[in-house]
């Protein structure tokens, strides 16, 4: 059995790499310590076997919301990342919602159509 | 006094926006992790004040260990990602060197001359 995170990235803002790779890092950050306080066993399985992690875009702050209530409904530790809009972005910005690590055919269910980024 | 992370991303690779996002990601975890557990006043400042991430190219990998062993020298947390080699690359591949947290002005000591990603 695979654990990983997903990290779902809103493909409307066309944020450049060096951004998104930050926001990235934010949300996979985020869910692991969230994991590591919670969801010790799962946490420690998906740390020794190499943290997968996969990138997938979302088309628009909407479709993130609806992943959002799911995950939260089915008890799937995610975080959603608002920059700050200091850079990139003139206000404050939802960017990334990171989720799990998590059992990957728990994730599948949700996710298997997004693609990848 | 700021903290942040800055992680060093080789440019040689040209990878794929998702793949370099996702061993960012990596890195981020792993050195923060190292922190919580090393360093808990620093990592404790960082969290709570928005854990601050900065994505720099170097050209290559003999760049990022001359920066490494400066890392190590200076008792800086600092981790290198090899990446399996399972997806974008034929073989295992050093990826990229997440770096802190740690103070601002240390680490622009010796990454203030390179380029954001």
């Amino acid at each position: 059995m695979e654990i990983k995170q997903v990290i779902l990235v809103r493909r409307d803002l066309k944020m450049p790499k060096g951004k998104m790779a930050a926001q990235v890092g934010h949300g996979c950050v985020d869910c692991a310590l969230l994991a590591k306080k919670n969801k010790n066993q799962i946490f420690n399985e998906w740390y020794e076997s190499g943290m997968k992690k996969v990138v997938l875009y979302v088309e628009d702050l909407d479709e993130m919301i609806k992943f959002k209530n799911i995950f939260d409904r089915e008890n799937i530790i995610n975080s959603m990342i608002k920059d700050a809009g200091r850079t990139c972005f003139s206000q404050p910005t939802i960017t990334v919602l990171a989720v799990g690590p998590e059992k990957e055919e728990e994730l599948d269910k949700y996710v298997k159509d997004l693609k990848l980024v």
